[in-house]
């Protein structure tokens, strides 16, 4: 065991969003029901994947990818060719901001194309694609996590928002990675979690990881960013993102724009930590993301309670877009990416592109 | 009855959150109910009065002055004036924050000591006391609601926080009012309601008093406001103010200094509408301001219903402080105070400081 991976967390100590059981399964711990209780859903189709996707059941850009790809391995076994490509068109369709179910979907379908051989070869195929996406996550979010607790200054205080860590990925996670890291090196003061409204993602999530790990954190309401901001509370803000675009334009939960303008005005860094499977070359900028809006009822009601009147019209975006200008710098497997983001981007991301392309993907 | 008075509302159209029965008996609205109950308390001592504004039953910086100031003139009726002395002190520290809540506890003081009578004479110059403080809520909220529409850009989408209508004044409101009126003039497209974390003011009784006066309004979670401003959704935002320092830093509803921040990023002017009672010449700067933190179950709870971890520490800070240099305008009853603030508020607080100090007030 080299000094690095001592430095590694043990595989118990992180939470597992996605399992195979051993008759070929897919089991995902239903993020709806933490921090209280530990529930598992057990996928069967692709119907039912897109409808665990699409609840919220399993979340987080990276983890809903490798839940995709799991899931058209699975139909590929159980049902055959046809049935996984049909699968791998409606899983891409999930959920329309994070870039990764759309990448894992297409990735998934490059090696199911590639393959000429009858149904078993291409199932076995597709399970090792989706076993490669999900080790090459623990990889990248390793590495994340290790250039990412860098730029943690000694004893700082780290501001997140959502859910980044074990849940969202599978894996480590990227920014509550990074604060996990910092915690394991010594130089993290405090995590002030954002809780994340419409649906807690924060205060449910990312307070139970944070506590599994026993790293100290403080929930706040989100309108309480700024105020913990002027106070000097925040040395450095970590986010995940959805999609990053090619000019370094950053989609992620709604919440995130409103912290990096905090950020600047306080002279606080801005980091967004993501895979290079987040970073979306087809998209030149923020513009051409397309924004999820989801159900009213997520911010009219709590647990099936009204909050509002029934007459009242409710916005519910659920991402919004930081500009390019106010980050930082983007953390990746490749390491720290500085502005002018665009150019680092189309560095990393274009090598990124020639491999996968080597690689058989589309 | 003038043009003026045809435009204001009818008595009929306004919410009521401070009521006296035919026995003296103070009624509340219990704002908690709001909106799917209208739950009336029944104040007959200072302790229960100081229980319900400790607990939001009745909030809002005027609309709490104004419930003390009766819960002193009823307990001075039914106890004497020894017990109103000793109601005025405990009232006067209920809340922290909002200087309205002292303010009116001082003001009835004075009345009580200036009056050198017996015990009735005591009791009806407060009884007298109490409505002037309700009559003088309902001249400065139509003076700011006059005042505030004409800084509403025709057809103007405005965003607001937290509850600043009828509720939380006992009259017309404050920045609220200024919708409303803005809307009766037909100046208004939309309101743009933050839900107002941890207690959803805004989601629960400004959407309530909106869609009673039939105004186009949308609820969003309070991390919204950011990407709203950025799609160019918002052209002013108002919102009102617990208490205003005299250099013009203002204390307010925690999320209020996130929009004074997202504002000046987005070039929208950012007005606060406070009457002048909301002053405080006593203190210099928003530091000197004391903020109130409340239980940590306000946030980590729904309903009596866990949302965090039990392990989780919570931050809870009711208000934050807008900094003089973000605010576009102050709209009192004295109309639009311009920055210099300091030297506006120099200009009115100190006239009204005078006629205070000339009607005998301490």
């Amino acid at each position: 065991m080299s000094a690095d991976d001592a430095l590694a967390p043990t595989e118990t100590s992180l939470a597992r969003p996605i399992e195979r059981s051993q008759d070929g399964t897919l089991r995902l711990l239903d993020q709806r029901a933490l921090p209280h209780q530990e529930r598992w859903i057990e996928v069967r189709t692709a119907e039912e994947a897109v409808a665990a996707i699409r609840a919220l059941a399993v979340r987080g850009a990276p983890a809903i990818g490798i839940a995709a790809a799991y899931t058209i391995a699975l139909i590929a076994e159980r049902e055959g060719v046809e049935q996984a490509r049909s699968a791998a068109h409606a899983l891409a369709s999930a959920r329309p901001t994070a870039v990764n179910l759309g990448w894992a979907c297409r990735r998934m379908l490059a090696r199911l194309e590639a393959c000429a051989g009858d149904g078993q070869d291409v199932a076995s195929a597709l399970a090792s694609e989706a076993d490669a996406i999900a080790h090459e996550q623990h990889a990248a979010d390793r590495a994340i996590a290790t250039a990412g607790a860098e730029l943690v200054p000694p004893g700082g205080r780290l501001l997140t928002i959502c859910n980044t860590g074990a849940l969202a990925t599978g894996a480590e996670g990227t920014a509550l990675a990074v604060a996990l890291e910092a915690h394991r090196r010594g130089r993290l003061a405090e995590v002030l979690v954002l809780e994340t409204r419409p649906l807690l993602q924060g205060a449910r999530l990312t307070t139970w990881e944070l506590a599994r790990a026993g790293v100290p954190h403080r929930l706040l309401c989100d309108s309480a960013a700024a105020t913990a901001c002027a106070r000097g509370l925040v040395d450095c803000v970590f986010v995940g993102a959805d999609r990053i675009a090619r000019n370094g334009d950053v989609a992620n939960k709604i919440g995130t724009y409103m912290l990096a303008v905090l950020a600047r005005h306080h002279g606080i860094p801005f980091y967004v930590a993501a895979p290079l499977s987040t970073f979306d070359p087809a998209t030149p900028d923020g513009r051409s993301i397309p924004i999820e809006e989801r159900a009213p009822a997520e911010v009219s009601e709590f647990a099936g309670q009204a909050i509002a009147p029934a007459r009242t019209k409710v916005w519910n975006p659920a991402f919004d877009i930081t500009p390019a200008a106010l980050v930082s710098a983007i953390v990746c497997e490749r390491g720290v990416l500085r502005p002018p983001l665009a150019t680092a981007i189309a560095r990393v991301a274009g090598s990124a592109e020639r491999s996968r392309r080597a690689g058989g993907a589309a």
